[in-house]
């Protein structure tokens, strides 16, 4: 049995062109109370001797809830003029996993997700199918205005600290590259009794076509936990991950190739994926409590919490954990 | 640059309780020679100097066309008496790949595939978005009477209202365990330029709910490809291989762990895949010609074609290529 001293949780809200130039005090003082807070609700399900499971997921759902990330209440919106979601959830003792892809109007995905993993025989539903399983489970579902004000409250955001106004609808003037936005949630975790698990939700791409699905659902891709390893959530562009397939990389990395955490995390971000072109980091953890926040891009939204030990960052440093 | 005899290409039609004692001879001969036919217009590819995307395209194109098979027009009925096809391709090059789930009524999901890897900025694309993207590339669509087949309707008519969904061609009578026969359909190929590509397709499960997807249409579980390593078509009980993102662990047991193909795909199936408790098989090939297509269940359709070497078997054998 693992020793409890090891427990901790580590949490992403998103990687990619994260500026302290174009961030202000303020702006910065919200997202850093907002991982705070979700660290803090995550930390406690493993103090008080819930499962790894718990933890990650209890740690999404208050991501979920915060309008200032992209998954849950805060989602973009596609092309349509809607929400589509994403999310999947993963244990490392069983290897039991469960994800949801393409649903409109859930609350919380990622509690879709656990549900699917327990009690469905499948692992990935999708869309309307997805959508009458969670209304067969009694999870909740919410109106369009809620993640409508999500949406202007982005909109805010992304002027905020700008020194002109743009008016509604104007957005076309920026190409597609720059307006895109690949807002994800994510959290790993070790408890008690030497368990790993991961979590990963997102919102998807602003203004995404053709029913596209990217990394976060994808298991061994977005998502992976095995407690003979590691247990990892990605963010970033979904289409490098998936080609490079991240999480299954790093664990294979250590399990085949004899790396730790870290030399395995950096190379799976910094080599093979950077390699390809992609761009974005990830966070994880392994059964030793070690944990590692790799990423390739300018900043990730990004914490973890161990004993005594608290740590909130968004933008590049070069301290080791 | 490879050797030209190093050109190859193999084949699978699904694996599950393919049991010798349940095959008619007719029956035999008929899916014996659809897999040759499949295995011949594939290697004419490839002699005609095309690639080994082209080679895979075209194999399992076939293979779509055939009522035989779970996949394209021998595509099983879900539970809304639809028929939800999934299909991905990957070249082993420069790890380019696309992807489709869930979408009802084309003629050729590979096809779809592999527009989404060649024409659009994204790998997965699923349901009503993905058919309005192969309608913009126009693709051939299909009426319902175009899949309709006697066989499949019944299949789903004596499922119809059960709650629980079938694997292709299992038995009412029999458990699911006992008698799951995976419909997918798959190709691997290796080109004259030494590269490697995968591709994979499928109708799904008979009376299958809620939008499930398995692991045909992921990249790294259901179909893989690096010449680095191997290309990887997988079939069997899908939420067991993307439990164990087969089709990716193959490839990180020979490039990590230092493993043979045949090996690595050894380990894959009958250690990892078997050990929680999967079932199914998979084809794979090397950038040296080596092909392998092991099984852990009583049968798989398979077959390979190398120079001056035609192979198709169905049940079990101990035949080393």
């Amino acid at each position: 049995m693992e020793n409890k001293r090891n427990i901790g949780i580590a949490i992403h809200g998103g990687a990619g062109t994260i500026l302290r130039s174009k961030m202000t005090p303020e702006r910065e003082t919200n997202y850093r109370n907002a991982l705070k807070e979700a660290l803090e609700v995550g930390y406690a399900c493993l103090q008080q001797g819930q499962t790894a499971i718990d933890a990650v997921e209890a740690a999404v759902i208050l991501l979920e809830d915060c309008p200032l990330f992209n998954a849950g209440k805060g989602s973009v919106f596609n092309a349509e003029g809607k929400q589509e979601m994403d999310a999947s959830i993963m244990e490392g003792k069983e290897l039991e996993a469960g994800a949801v892809a393409a649903i409109q109007g859930i609350k919380n995905p990622i509690k879709l997700a656990r549900k699917i993993m327990e009690e469905s025989a499948h692992i990935l539903l999708i869309g309307e199918g997805a959508s009458q399983f969670a209304q067969s489970h009694q999870l909740d579902f919410e109106a369009p205005k809620y993640f409508y004000n999500a949406y202007r409250y982005e909109q805010w955001q992304r002027l905020y600290g700008k020194e002109k106004a743009q008016l509604d609808h104007s957005e076309e003037e920026t190409k597609p590259e720059e307006d895109e936005k690949y807002g994800t949630v994510g959290a790993v975790a070790l408890d008690q009794f030497g368990n790993l698990a991961a979590a990963t939700s997102t919102g998807g791409m602003t203004n995404k076509k053709f029913g596209r699905v990217g990394d976060s659902p994808i298991i061994g891709v977005g998502t992976y936990a095995n407690n003979a390893t590691c247990a990892i959530s990605c963010t970033g562009s979904g289409e490098y991950f998936m080609r490079a397939v991240t999480a299954y990389d790093v664990s294979c990395l250590m399990e085949y190739k004899g790396l730790s955490l870290q030399a395995a995390a950096e190379e799976a971000i910094m080599n093979r994926l950077s390699q390809i072109g992609g761009s974005g980091g990830l966070i994880g953890m392994d059964a030793q409590g070690n944990i590692v926040m790799p990423f390739n891009c300018a900043g990730m939204y990004r914490g973890f919490q161990r004993e005594k030990e608290q740590v909130v960052e968004i933008f590049k440093s070069h301290r080791s954990h």
